[in-house]
């Protein structure tokens, strides 16, 4: 048995969504759903227990940033990173991948793996597949992702289709490194950048390997969304409909309706916490910026439909004053309220694809958030 | 009847020890107390229900720094400071006084009030004892305190005699502003720095205005603790028995004991909370500095001997990795241990003194915490 189990329940009859679950040995994942991610084995400004009771049932943490900080022998150490951290329910680690790309221009890509330095003292290191899978090894994570390159967009096509190469290659060396399967469930991911054949191959290459799950990485890199939605449209069809797809650091309110619609199971994005930090709330009625003068002395929640902790105890008037103040305050009601909108939001999803009504919510959704 | 009214339960018999009770609109606060500090209408990186759970009572917030922001016309037109923080226990807001002559070296005072310049734009504005009382009538905050002049140390005598009396002559102006006593309870403040006779006067002409409490103020300011001790000695037995003492800024653990002991009633103190956001804990061994690399494998708690959510949950070394990752948890995490720290410290001062064994509990306490 694998660590991690995909059951799909049933397929909408008007697109491609898919309602599911996915088991692993702390808990069941109802898909699709969204992943709040916790970078440095926290959810920024959030207690654990305050992510739960949002409803968050897996989050997902990063193999890079724990590898430079604490290290992941300390992880290990400490039994884990859900003892670590204090969470209970599952966990998704990337592989690192992508983050020795997007934070060091400088890195050197060799088959071997990729050389690059740290963003915190420019110390010099060297992540490789098998380097990958130890860490995640030791991080103890219930899913672990292929250490893959992240091509970026713009890209030619020769290199792209050389890096896709790469990757597939690189995942087989993840695969055979990764052998306790039945603690941690490796998924392999998809790269081919905006090229749909490039897709395709990767995607038959990957499937061949028979893994527990698939990512699609490389997307939401910078190119058009219509482009990414294109690319979904095509690249899903060629992915087994009995394991769950990822589509890796996508989550914006409508990537999640337009990944779900064309048959994506799980996200995550850093959008939502970070957005916060800088005093930007997501609500039902768009887009709120807390820093806005005209809510000195507005009294009202930040969004009037909900009914998460921070709507339910504190005004606008207040949050601005907290975040013009530079309070932590400001950070910790202003994530909680996104985390709950994005993650309710799913709920919803899920809860519109039970009752064949996902399409009528979705307009519903877009009718009332207005402009993304 | 005034908003506030002080209950002597009992004076220790070894020691000027007082065990009694402060009852507000706001409820019931078991002297002696610890009131933790939200400056700008929030004890920073707390929820205001976690700051309750820790059993506090009551919190102290800041006049100068609420009129600066966001304003009191803002707190006034949200119903007030208790619903603008979402905070439903007791309130103490000082006056502004110490603020404009700690944040400002170049204020200018007059008879009139001060003139100082906003530490956040360098605007000009005036408080004057007026202008204080204006500001925390709108504040509604339970306790408000006289304007004061808080004179540094060292001070000579000719200086703090003329600063102490101006300060007698502007509790007089606050108290003729004051007049919703029954929703808001004045407290005048003591002053005279360091001379003994000054203080006998300055407490004898506050407590000639028979107001629902007083202050002690000008101390911890720079002088050596023995000489605060030594003028706490003196100057308490001029104040009434019936009356709460609140010693203002002042709450290191061993300042807490040692102003029990000599009759104080009321303490407050950013020190708790200030050094949990450097990654200072006070434990009932002493200080542990959670950035100590000893402390990178180290899996026990902050504190064997503490029930805290912190101690429950977390390990020094997951503790010492959120401060080196600069995260916003690490923050909550040792903000929420120091006020459970300081304000059990308080539980169990109170509980010492109702079993008459307040001295025998400072000994101990002394013994396992060891240097100050």
């Amino acid at each position: 048995m694998p660590a991690v189990t995909y059951e799909l329940i049933k397929t909408d009859t008007k697109t491609k969504a898919r309602r599911g679950r996915v088991t692993t040995a702390h808990g069941v994942i109802e898909t699709p759903v969204f992943m709040p991610v916790g970078t440095a084995a926290t959810v920024k400004a959030m207690r654990p227990e305050q992510v739960k009771e949002l409803g968050a049932e897996i989050i997902l943490s990063n193999t890079y940033h724990l590898y430079l900080r604490p290290g992941h022998e300390v992880v290990r150490a400490a039994g884990g990173l859900h003892k670590f951290m204090n969470w209970d329910k599952s966990i998704l680690t990337d592989s690192g991948g992508f983050q020795v790309f997007s934070l060091d221009k400088m890195r050197k890509i060799s088959e071997e793996g990729v050389e690059f330095r740290s963003h915190i003292d420019g110390s010099k290191h060297m992540i490789s597949p098998e380097k990958s899978m130890e860490i995640q090894n030791a991080l103890g994570s219930d899913i672990i992702m292929a250490f893959d390159e992240c091509a970026p967009y713009p890209a030619d096509k020769a290199y792209v289709e050389q890096s896709m190469k790469r990757t597939t290659r690189w995942l087989k060396r993840c695969k055979e490194y990764h052998t306790n399967t039945e603690q941690q469930s490796l998924f392999g991911i998809m790269q081919g950048g905006v090229y749909k054949d490039l897709r395709r191959q990767s995607a038959e290459e990957i499937v061949e390997l028979d893994l527990p799950g698939y990512g699609v990485g490389g997307l939401s890199v910078g190119e058009p969304k219509e482009i990414m939605y294109e690319v979904l449209d095509d690249c899903l069809d060629y992915m087994p409909k009995d394991k769950p797809r990822y589509l890796m650091g996508v989550g914006s309110p409508d990537c999640l309706f337009e990944g779900v619609e064309r048959g994506v199971d799980m996200f995550d994005c850093v959008l939502p916490t970070r957005i916060a930090r800088h005093g930007m709330a997501m609500t039902s009625r768009g887009r709120v910026n807390i820093k806005n003068a005209a809510y000195e002395k507005e009294f009202t929640p930040l969004d009037p439909n909900c009914d998460c902790y921070t709507c339910r105890n504190y005004s606008k008037a207040y949050l601005r004053h907290l975040f013009k103040c530079d309070e932590i305050l400001s950070s910790m009601l202003m994530t909680n309220h996104n985390l709950h909108f994005l993650v309710g939001t799913m709920k919803n999803i899920r809860r519109s694809l039970d009752k064949g009504r996902f399409i009528e919510y979705k307009k519903e959704f877009y009718d009332s958030y207005g402009r993304f």
